[in-house]
């Protein structure tokens, strides 16, 4: 069946990386965190304070460096100067010893860089319950510092160093209007022994952008973009989203202007994010539109995308409009669905209360894509919410029940 | 893999059944509804009104005979004379005609009885979307009447033409101390095509108890047995559970005492139906004890049921404390976690926001059971709540997503 074993998905690579955004060092190496000896410590050196935000899980259980940013960011206004990222372990329920690992990551970057501790921010993914091999992280920082370089390679390996079980490297960049670049990496949602799918993204800008700006834009951005792919219903521990801005380009751009580009480039690595799914085949994104308020267009986006019974359905590319409209009609909320239009891939299925006399093998047909459009119309407001979400096939269950711990 | 091949689950059959309670005969036969021949229309006629209350879906897409249950209950008073329920066909999704054939089945039976139609209550599962083939529904109308019978083969068809795709027939019942008969079936979790997984419970008591008692208890017995089963996070257009009192029973018996009999027999009338959760090969019993209040405790509990990586997680037979625990980190209600406690089959495996150094070999033996015991212990209150669930393995996706419409 064509839905059972699709072409491997590998995506372009982006036009605008790291690089190009000017005044930041990057690297990636290889320390011995991860047991297959791949790079598992990146680090990111601006050469001076460049405005950051970041938004974080809301897991009650956050990671002992989703803390530390947290904090961080707090203590140094928004201003930093570097970013360090390990994978292979998450440094997740370890307690204080994980709160004081994290801590001890910061200052040797700092030491290293000559700046405040409160001005390094730190990001783990990996296993959790586990503390840091500490000497090994160490070692990778300074080994990270000593190749922190400007081209496109030393971005390039920034990229591989924050990867886990990810199918291929999620990168996006542009060149926006006014000329300005926006680029960004991110890598998840690949569950990790034992565990969780970890989403780390980290997205800049050259522009000079107040650091208050940027937490707007990122609060939005991480709300439109990654807070709305939903491939487990389950946010980790260590979820981190960070942007930040350079300075090193002069250009008047408007704010609007640079935001819709971090909020392009977002929604790239999202998508890029939700269709490396374990076991995903494709991406289908869930559009609710002409709903009477933007908490009711969510609340059935996130009902249709949660949904295992519409996630099966998407990996059988079965027309299913029943599981479709029945997801939608279980939200609790106040909604009046007599005018509801359920358009999949653009054909009416579901219209009047009942199922419309769709050609359901072409219907089928047109699911066999990497990006299935489903849509609900309420034809009840002007609000919209959109939602990604990945199929739920056999891979998922061999990857989440097999791989035990 | 123990987990991949288990025996078939097959109940003990109940020691009290419908035919125990009196004052009522039965009937199941095959009208040609369901493709395979198989029994597909049920009546339960009472010889005299009967005490009944009932709890439905509360899906937006409630299909036509949930509404006239609705309606009837309200405009009998809650004293009715027969059920009549159709397997095969939903009756959803059907519009006005959907709604007119339900109201016909009923005034067939009434005309048959010769009762109020108001006093005759249906039900329907099976596919969705398609109208019902009328013609065979009443004639296995006729057909069933002519059949009624007070012995417990009478309660065995009546059963079996309850069922769709369940892999074994749903009873449960006891005697209750003080000398009075409950029994109950129901029909569940099983997916039908091409759609939704339809609950319908059927209950009785010999005891005379009013109607608005019976509502009462209906309440509460559903939201702590059948609306605490998470099979798929999606209810159907169909979910019915119907409670009903003979009062061919003189006894004198507590309602605290009845009341707890019922939520008994429906307590394991939706174990059965979670055990026979597409796939499943065990029951989840996740327990939140000790929460501030029932909402949290409740919320938390969901959310792990819920959980498609606790879910996997469970099938594979993996103690993954992270999973169980980060499930509930997702809470978005205000939880102090810094107490909680997470055991497995009794054991604790988190504590004090880390694993514990639990034998990870034994935990995993200890999950291969029909039953397998969660519980988070937040050590800030007294309430709890109990959710039940599924696991979700390849059975679930082969199911769900190869047996496209």
């Amino acid at each position: 069946m064509q839905s059972k074993a699709p072409a491997p998905f590998r995506p372009e690579p982006a036009a605008v990386t790291l690089a190009d955004l000017g005044g930041v060092r990057l690297a990636g190496v290889a320390a011995g965190i991860k047991p297959s000896g791949k790079p598992d410590v990146a680090l990111l050196v601006a050469d001076a304070d460049v405005s950051c935000a970041g938004v974080f899980t809301r897991n009650a259980f956050a990671a002992a460096p989703v803390k530390l940013c947290r904090a961080h960011l707090h203590e140094s206004g928004g201003r930093i100067r570097a970013v360090v990222i390990n994978a292979g372990n998450a440094n997740a329920c370890t307690g204080e010893r994980g709160e004081r690992d994290a801590q001890r990551m910061a200052e040797r970057v700092a030491s290293l860089v000559g700046c405040a501790k409160e001005q390094v921010l730190v990001a783990s993914t990996g296993v959790i319950g586990v503390p840091l091999p500490f000497d090994r992280v160490e070692h990778g920082i300074d080994l990270a510092f000593a190749e922190l370089a400007r081209e496109p390679a030393a971005a390039r390996r920034f990229l591989d160093a924050i990867q886990t079980t990810d199918a291929y490297p999620k990168e996006a960049g542009e060149r926006g209007e006014g000329a300005f670049n926006v680029a960004g990496v991110a890598k998840g949602a690949g569950m990790i022994e034992p565990n969780m799918a970890t989403m780390i993204a980290l997205a800049g800008c050259d522009l000079a952008i107040e650091p208050g700006d940027l937490a707007q834009a990122a609060t939005t951005v991480a709300a439109r973009t990654f807070n709305a792919v939903h491939v487990d219903s389950h946010t980790s521990t260590n979820d981190t989203l960070l942007l930040f801005a350079t300075g090193t380009n002069k250009a008047a751009v408007s704010p609007s202007s640079w935001a819709a580009a971090f909020e392009r480039v977002s929604h790239r690595l999202a998508w890029l994010i939700a269709r490396d799914g374990e076991g995903a085949t494709k991406v289908t994104t869930v559009d609710v539109v002409r709903a009477p308020s933007e908490a009711v267009a969510r609340d059935i986006a996130r009902r249709i995308a949660h949904s295992a019974l519409v996630r099966t359905a998407l990996y059988g590319n079965d027309p299913n409009w029943g599981r479709f409209v029945s997801a939608a009609g279980n939200s609790e909320l106040e909604v009046d669905f007599s005018r509801l239009v359920c358009r999949l891939q653009g054909t009416v299925v579901f219209e009047r209360g009942e199922p419309t006399a769709f050609d359901r093998a072409a219907a089928s047909h047109a699911m066999v894509t990497d990006d299935v459009s489903l849509e609900i119309d309420l034809g009840a407001g002007n609000a919209s919410a959109r939602v990604l979400t990945s199929d739920l096939g056999y891979r998922y269950v061999e990857i989440n029940a097999e791989y035990t711990t």
